[in-house]
């Protein structure tokens, strides 16, 4: 489709953010350059982190480029639910030789802080997760010459979206890895997550804003599929933690194609929130008895990750990972965007042919 | 694609085989008609049963259809579990004013006599569900001249449907209305489901065989995603529900649109196997503390859900749905057909235009 989203930049692919390190500037880059969308995470990032990593992108690129932020939290944790998980996890940090972190280190992720240096410093695009944004906010984004995307995982959540005056939706599914970015997080809606072609036409029914279709897209056949059930882009996270230019640890990048990781779950083992990652030692243990609480469990296992990061340890880490991961490629960046490109022509090409039964030879 | 099964119908549409009643011969008889493959669901029947509703098809019409058959299950219920359960469903069966149905009525579903019956009166297509037939089940049929069709859940189950010799795989994405095919229903891979578009790029990389996709799909443009993604037909089970034709009872097709149920979820409540189906109270009371034990749950529950329908109380039947339930279309099957192939076409002409982000202008 021809929106100002779209118009932006050439290929429909949009690099995910991934926070925590993994979309560095130097992906987000490759990924502008190739003719996506590149992006970068400004979540447990300080404002100031932020903008440094925005002037060095700019410094890469001079292609446009989004910065996704995470939207604050009300309070909802039952009291008592994070000591009782904070005692739960001792023995990790016990044998980890670290301390848990404070859960109460902030939980607004200097929200108002990073909007006003997006105000004052104007990027192409931003994209909220965990919820909608104010009118008034995206008004000035606009103004600003911003265009905003949000982040919806019902049909619900996506007309929330375009009724608060967003440029665009961004319709995850539940496959992808990482945080779903439900604007509530319900224990009750546990096991409602909508896969991405059901939730892609419940939106395009929902919405007369552009769709950008999240949630296992690994190759390009794929983006031609959510093309054709009406998402004007693809954006994709696992896809690119593979990359060469991405900041992924070592052991994350790993365990994606590891044999000993065979499938995903939705957690809040790690952060308090639903986020897909591979089955690993630490999920198994402690997911069950994770609460809705974030971003306190984030705070409270923070230092237990980063120590198993440095252990290389991939069972104590949040590996993040959507349902495709074991179609990773380790490629350099740009050079994914174009083997996708390729492939999307192709499956375009053949979709086209004859109009019997399944079209082309395959 | 061109291969045996898909040159047996000219649109890439498969009605699903809905157990229970639903799968009824007019519904099958309509859908063949228009050009679709309709089908018939032996599960639950007798293998007379199952017989008599083949004649009676083939009364209706001379094109090819398909027959489902459940696979008998290995008895590995936690001793003791059912009988639990049987307990807590006590009080419903008060309420009902029926008794609770005796979980060891049958655990093959007839599946000898229903095979043999096939061998002797053969029909163009047979699917499978809950496993793997053996490869000379699957020999044996192809001598007959059926098409043999496997449900697969994970590439890994896919890879088993081809090596046992099956003529094309069903992938069934978490989307999917009513059971899982999963081969071997283990709890601790509860939460794993794969969203059918991620499941779809697997399997096509792990097989060769055709692959057939299933799972949340209402909408003709869901069908060219499909198909781009590298499917040969689509397979749709919820849409066909709410067709004039579909022996559904009058409360579970007006549930699926009706503003009350909002969601869906995956539950051994009704039937001791994982199956999608609308949150009611029957599901939300229940659910959380059924046994994996199939089919003693499905035979203990039994009476329940007819006595619920007979009611015509849809907060104690099984009302099975995939997550696009509310896109149902009220409509005769042959002219849903046509509907979905309109769509279809229409999606593929979008997919096929000016290559820049997004295609055409939706």
């Amino acid at each position: 489709m021809s929106s100002a989203l779209t118009d932006l930049f050439p290929l429909p692919i949009v690099q995910a953010p991934m926070a925590g390190g993994v979309s560095v500037p130097q992906l987000a880059a490759a990924v502008s350059e190739a003719g996506g969308l590149g992006f970068l995470a400004a979540g447990y990032k300080t404002a100031d982190g932020m903008y440094q990593e925005i002037k060095q992108l700019r410094g890469l690129t001079s292609r446009p480029f989004g910065v996704n932020l995470f939207m604050p939290q009300p309070e909802y944790a039952e009291s008592g639910a994070v000591e009782v998980y904070a005692h739960q996890l001792a023995g990790e940090a016990a044998w980890y030789e670290t301390e848990l972190g404070d859960p109460d280190s902030g939980r607004d992720d200097g929200y108002d802080a990073k909007l006003a240096v997006l105000l004052d410093n104007p990027v192409p695009v931003v994209s909220f997760h965990f919820g909608v944004p104010g009118g008034d906010v995206l008004d000035s984004l606009r103004r600003a010459g911003t265009l905003t995307l949000v982040t919806a995982t019902t049909a619900e959540e996506a007309l929330a979206v375009e009724r608060a005056g967003a440029d665009a939706v961004i319709a995850q599914g539940v496959e992808a890895g990482g945080h779903q970015g439900t604007h509530r997080d319900l224990a009750e809606n546990d096991g409602s997550g909508i896969g991405l072609l059901s939730l892609l036409a419940q939106v395009r029914e929902t919405v007369r804003i552009p769709v950008v279709a999240a949630g296992g897209i690994m190759r390009g056949a794929q983006i031609a599929a959510v093309l054709a059930a009406g998402a004007s882009a693809a954006q994709l996270g696992t896809a690119f933690v593979a990359t060469h230019e991405s900041g992924a640890p070592a052991p994350h990048r790993q365990a994606l194609t590891n044999p000993l990781f065979t499938r995903t779950e939705l957690t809040r083992a790690f952060s308090g929130r639903p986020a897909r990652a591979l089955v690993n030692r630490f999920l198994r243990e402690h997911g069950p008895y994770a609460p809705a609480a974030y971003p306190e469990v984030h705070h409270l296992t923070s230092p237990l990750r980063k120590a198993a990061a440095k252990a290389g340890d991939a069972q104590g880490m949040a590996l993040w990972a959507g349902q495709g991961h074991r179609m990773a490629r380790e490629l350099p960046a740009g050079e994914l965007v174009r083997v996708l490109t390729a492939e999307l022509t192709a499956a375009r090409t053949a979709l086209s042919g004859p109009a019997g039964a399944g079209g082309e030879g395959r």
